[in-house]
């Protein structure tokens, strides 16, 4: 949740890990518009429509914080309807705690848009980002929908990616082809982050489509199976944002052949496609945490189940101690050792072994003398950190991407300006 | 778990909630002293003796960390047979993951001490702090019990205080008179802590002391109890260190009477000074929290349980966003919601409020409009900030102290120098 105006306040302009907007080319059924409503910044874009063609099948993912936003409940509510005609983001202001004005806020926006659009508002979904217990002056809103209407356009990706933004220091896009049963489908998807990053869900938003033909129940189960090694395995600062969304839209303008088991194997290229994507996105977001200047990536082995091993990635991931030692460019595995130890899962210390930099500094317990100290130093200096621990209990796995913790998380978090 | 020389990379010399070393009179039964032994340190004083008479009875809670230090492994063996003549400690050097020799290191020392003391190894305790992996030089330990022993004297506890500090920027120690049937008794300990300290436990070290004569299983009982709402409350940085010791010593020196049941009313007196000197030990822990300015009270109630509301109010104390906030002494409630929905304990969000400053910025799901911002802006900049929560569910409460989130930890944390 984030007062800031633009990105002045953070100690660099552009994270050092930023990844360069590719060239999105158009989903098909897909088109898109975005304008400055100055809703709470003012000269840069804030207010965001998609629109998807009429067979256009939905599936979606919410923030498991229990004081979630007036959206959520509504992006809730309408889920089970499978379809959607409508996509209505703001950024600025995040729709939380404002009580029935809030409720309000929401149902009125998707109405007039669904009005506009000449659908139920069942098929109008809406999201939020940005700062808690304000009002959101939906009438403004809904006062703009007509020009946001006029401006649909299926080339409208980058500029989108950059509306949604609040504290991020980089537009976030991603594309892939797969195909399903041979036919050629596209996979495509823009997110935001920043800070308030953890799992259960580990972005803000994040919005993917795709132009192949596939009931909403199919996409449900695909997002549900490839959001845990992806989303939820990404941490910032262990925070649980309000208002976290995660929705995937089918047009069905592709030619595939109806699929109704998502365990099909004709769909397994889609699937692992559609991991792609959202690992892509979701590392983005790591790249973009608050402060960030070194990605952590944890792989943990010899759990006694993948939950476990999730567990103690998790604990590692979100240790203060671990992440600053990563700052100080500190090879302290001891900080790791701690934070297995506290994750509370089964561990046995003296089975316990720990790699940096793919390089084991400790085994069975015990620190080894001869390790490679200078190529262990030469590892701590590269912008993504390896970390690597073996429980020796058993065959449980887990990977899990964090990232470090800097004077700039503190300084964009603790000394911000409202605007 | 520190590598520091001293304190000079802190972001100041001495926490500005530092506490005045209190006058702290003998506690018949106790003799201690401490020498530099150069173990890893230089310079100061890093290892301590302290003797118990003969009719010693001892208690302790332990780290739930699961993996230890090799100390900690000795004390958990001992703790049964209920009987302490000594306790050895060093700082600089953890004993943690250390293995066999680590365990070897424990055992000779203990040995030693308890020839020197002229009793059986099993009652002398042993507790280390510092870093993590790294042999601890127990031959130079040894050959320094004569002369420790030597100096052994009752009125060294600011010495002992100040020998067993790492981060720490101020030593800490407590004293309080109470009486057990009208027999006046003394509790008096003294403890360090600084970073990686979280629930359970919250410091890595504390000694306490008391002349009252109580069997080991009544002490070990009132000490269970009373760490609940004071070690076991406090939160620095979410991190659970590998040698939290929390160690009880009753010297039976007083002449109260015989009391075998820990519920007996005639304990009441010795169970709140209990809990009181432990709470102003643990509060101390927090003041010199690393990098720490301000402290954090967290107020639940209205939670369906303690339990439940124990865990609301140790997300909120462990949120860096929350703790960023109090840095930047912005009264960001929003942060609280969030905080308080990631706990992932029953919530409403219509029905919860959160007051700063004993003043209500939002009630039952919404903003007050019109709370007084002019006064709650004047508490946030203050050096205790109180956040109170009220869930409306239910009776639960619960009461959790933290720090804020500064560039002080970051710099002790993420740029320290190794010695």
């Amino acid at each position: 949740m984030h007062f800031l105006k633009g990105n002045f306040m953070s100690s660099y302009l552009i994270s050092p890990l930023a990844v360069p907007f590719p060239k999105l080319p158009p989903v098909s059924g897909v088109k898109l518009a975005s304008i400055e409503a100055g809703l709470r910044y003012s000269g840069r874009l804030d207010l965001t429509l998609m629109e998807f063609t009429e067979s256009t099948t939905v599936a979606g993912v919410f923030t498991k914080n229990k004081c979630p936003g007036a959206p959520i409940d509504w992006c809730r509510k309408i889920l089970p309807h499978g379809k959607a005609k409508g996509l209505l983001v703001n950024a600025g202001i995040a729709n939380v705690f404002t009580g029935q004005a809030g409720f309000n806020a929401v149902t009125y926006s998707a109405e007039a848009v669904a009005k506009t659009l000449n659908c139920p508002p069942e098929e109008i979904y809406i999201a939020s980002t940005g700062v808690i217990g304000e009002q959101l002056p939906y009438q403004k809103i809904i006062n703009h929908i007509p020009d946001l209407y006029k401006q649909l356009d299926p080339n409208q990706w980058e500029k989108t990616a950059q509306a949604i933004l609040t504290t991020d220091t980089f537009a976030k896009g991603f594309s892939l082809e797969t195909d399903i049963d041979n036919v050629t489908v596209i996979i495509q998807g823009i997110a935001k982050g920043s800070g308030m990053i953890a799992p259960d869900m580990a972005t803000m938003l994040c919005f993917v489509t795709t132009d192949a033909k596939l009931p909403a129940s199919v996409l449900q189960n695909l997002l549900n199976e490839k959001v845990k090694t992806t989303f939820n395995s990404i941490t910032v600062d262990s925070d649980t944002s309000t208002s976290d969304t995660l929705l995937l839209f089918a047009t069905g303008q592709a030619s595939n052949p109806e699929i109704s088991d998502f365990n099909d194997p004709r769909l397994y290229n889609f699937a692992n496609a559609l991991e792609n994507v959202l690992k892509e996105l979701a590392l983005m977001v790591i790249k973009d945490g608050e402060g960030v200047t070194k990605l952590i990536k944890i792989e943990i082995k010899g759990a006694i189940s993948n939950e476990s091993a999730f567990k103690i990635g998790q604990s590692i991931g979100n240790s203060p101690l671990v992440k600053t030692a990563v700052t100080g460019e500190d090879a302290n595995w001891g900080r790791v050792v701690m934070a297995v130890g506290k994750a509370g899962e089964p561990a046995d210390r003296d089975r316990l072994s720990v790699a940096i930099g793919d390089i084991w500094v400790a085994k069975q317990g015990g620190v080894l003398i001869n390790y490679d100290k200078k190529k262990v130093k030469q590892h701590m200096k590269e912008q993504t950190i390896k970390i690597k621990v073996d429980l020796n209990l058993g065959s449980g796995h887990a990977k899990i991407w964090s990232c470090n913790l800097t004077h700039g998380y503190i300084k964009i978090n603790g000394s911000y300006l409202r605007s």
